[in-house]
């Protein structure tokens, strides 16, 4: 069986990125911005009911610096879902105050699994993974990556062996940040420009800087990674949604 | 007789990705709404029309992500053809509310054709490839490629045997989900900035994924392939339209 | 003498790509519409006026796909008439109702001249070249393109007498296509991003794409080109402006 | 102990660099305009008050040439002061006549510290870099950067001793400028889209060209140094803030 | 004494390209608009009375094709003049109906001087050079440039005596078009995103292109040159202003 098809795939993904449009946003009526407010929270209440029935996740971050201003996370078990969710936000009233600045789509994958006894999908370990909840961590880190293709080094071209063991390695320096980075990869071969998104949660914003750095002294990053845009946030609570968009 | 020659060329294709410009779109009264998507009906009558005489075909794909809402895909026999449905499209009261975001122009190719007797534009088997009518899949997947040239992975500097006997292997892969994914490859020197589109269909969105990767370890893509923006849409069906513009 | 001196220069040339606002345009009252086309023909006559004089050519174009609606290609003996007709189209009122989305300068050139005796700008043969009135073929394709100067693949280091043989076979090539695509080549290095354009015109689009494709396994292109984007179009005849604007 | 576990991380830090709209802005009423800037003004005296108790820092400088009208460079101990600042400023009325075009998300970084005894963020030398105060310069320069992996110049598979050695000499012609200009590293591995932030302050804006110039020639830049974007400007004193915005 | 050193630095340069917005230009009532062009006169008025006290040099070009449609090249003693140049150009009422699409920020630069006795800036000779009044020629190229730092092309890593004798015959080139291109060249190492600009005047237009493309086989461009946008424009005199704003 060839190592690609090996990997385990769960909850699709979306992240949307969006930055505000103040000046229109301030020229709305206060109470038509507490209406619009609390039309994002019943569609918020609807993503915690999903998530409350483990039919799928979400998360909601603002974003530092001028890229966006807040993103959402979501996962749901279809693709046709996702979009729904999408649509559903893009006819809110807020929405209107909006401007897309970035998006990926993507599905929760569980690479280099190694195959046992039974359904891989029935097994507790693979499920807690491929079904996640997001946790509430205070920072979230996002960015979008591709196994380096270009002359001698090429990631595709490696025996199996190789890429195993190098990413052995590569786990290794995850491992080490357990308990203070929880990290999520999602697939996007097929679905959006990189082949991974890779998505950190932290407690403390600084993990995500050490990882990434001490990764990138590892070979599977320094020889084969290419990396696009980083985003970094910090997380919006839902009651703080009307501080947030307090004008 | 040298290898470029043998390609077979068909209908002649426009992919059209649009974004919504919901703000306006949701501004304007809910009867304008209502003839508008009447409007835009006809217009999709037509192209059923056309279907249904063989004189062409097109697919309706809503987009996940923030690159677009719905892409249209259009296969006509003539540049002409493709040109006045684009500029009919643009003069529609619905092409008010949307953005273009990305378009692409090919024509529908069979490539490493094996010449046998008669005319094979005449042969049912060509034909059924080169004229096809888009299936009603679920989900659909849209990338533009490159064959690399690059120092040593350079694929137009390769032998005609060896391109020949990489595309076989790589057509295997490709073989293995017959049943599970349609693949329309439509080529683009000359027409557009990729040398091929590649418009994938599929009921299982997963398939996608699992062949573009399964394929990105064979040589002629880890070594020679070049990859632009990918896209991956649900099937919008007549019947949902006003669903999904639904305000 | 140094190669590069062997180029010969005639007229200057502008591709202008435009966009249409479809949605600003119809709302213009129709007989304003009709006024912006009537002195829009009005600006067409005087280029007609000034090709009968043989002083200069144009010619006029749809484009297929988003990249533009329309494409404008103007001779001129000097840059400053150029640069007039530029701001002359931009004065009219019909270009209030389009949106520039690319342009190229270069000048006609006829490269790889061997020197004969006499004069070469008082050479018909010369002269037909780098004064050409531009034919009504039914499609038009542009590009911009560069010899790459990369490693070991780098046109610019090459000796005089391989770059002469590697250009020799390469328009062998184009040879086969006369009759099916005229070749307008226009030099660009010093006026605009890339070292050439060139501009094919054919009544058969296809010819397009099998003249690029084949040249692309010629080495000359398989290893020194490098290729900006691509548009290929329509002939938009006088006669059919009002349908084409027709809202 | 690997090297990338060495640098000390300090403030926070958050380059936002913005457009005017000179042309909206000349339309408010003039006394409009004055509130407006009265209100920046406190948004400053806010930030001022921070500087004075050293828990934060910050500058605005106007920036010459289209890229920007002017940057503010702010630094705070935690990621979510950036982004209430980034906020504040937001939903201030001045804000509403300006356009983001940049940003970048960083923290201040002491690399390659000689580990010795006791806390190194209680030892005054690391506080005075890693927190520090941003002096009044005439001139402020910024730059992104990363460190090459491109094929034989891959910075990140080089032996530690071969980096710290190669950074030693580098740090040398740094040294040479002191007191001409005073250099402030910021690591964004994780944050931003480079590697490091590099700002510059000088009072000759000459010695910028001299340093990033005379650099350039050093191995560290010349075999490893990736640049992004580079911006120059001149310190914008709160009392010249009025001038600056008189229309 | 370290090469980088040896290089001379005069006026401070400011490259501004400007799009016209026509059709809101169009919209303003005539005798406004011509209240705009006296106010962009007496801006030009104080830029010549500049000029004639050698305290500086601008040029005003027209820019061929959709880059842009002027440009303005300022020349100051300062930094800090620059910027208030460009600050009251954007205060002044023409600069509404103008849309800013490129600039570049540079510094006069003589460089490869052989130091011999005394200051050198005080020699005439560098003064000239370095403090230029710009000529009114009838055309001008703009194009920035960096120096290849890439595999074994690596400009930065040659030995100074390599870098030195290839400028030597590079510059050869250049002294063959003297009398009839007149080159200014501005280092922006630290102040803008190319490491030099090249401004290019003569009064026959395809003198750039013999100039450039002659240069192009040169070693020093063909395996080093990186190039930047190419602009090329016609003189704008003062009394050809109203002309060309005239709606």
């Amino acid at each position: 069986m060839p190592e690609p098809a090996q990997t385990l795939d769960g909850w699709y993904s979306l992240h949307d990125f969006r930055a505000i449009d103040w000046t229109t946003w301030k020229m709305l009526p206060s109470e038509e911005r507490a209406t619009a407010i609390a039309e994002f929270h019943r569609f918020l209440d609807k993503l915690n009911s999903t998530q409350a029935a483990k039919e799928g996740s979400h998360a909601l971050y603002t974003i530092v610096g001028q890229k966006a201003d807040f993103m959402m996370m979501i996962l749901r078990p279809t693709m046709e879902e996702l979009n729904e969710i999408e649509n559903e936000f893009n006819k809110l009233k807020i929405a209107e105050f909006t401007i897309p600045t970035f998006s990926y789509v993507s599905v929760v994958e569980l690479g280099n699994y190694m195959p046992t006894e039974g359904d891989p999908y029935e097994n507790p370990y693979v499920q807690e993974r491929i079904y996640p909840i997001l946790p509430k961590a205070k920072h979230v880190c996002f960015y979008p990556m591709d196994k380096r293709r270009q002359g001698n080094d090429n990631w595709y071209m490696l025996p199996m062996d190789e890429r195993r063991s190098l990413m052995k390695s590569h786990g290794m320096i995850g491992r080490q940040y357990a308990g203070k980075v929880k990290q999520i990869i999602t697939g996007s071969v097929g679905f959006d420009d990189y082949e991974w998104g890779v998505t950190l949660f932290a407690d403390d914003v600084l993990q995500f800087k050490k990882l990434v750095y001490e990764m990138r002294f590892d070979e599977v990053s320094a020889r084969y990674g290419e990396f696009g845009a980083f985003y970094v946030g910090n997380l919006l609570e839902e009651d703080g949604i009307s501080k947030f968009l307090h004008v």
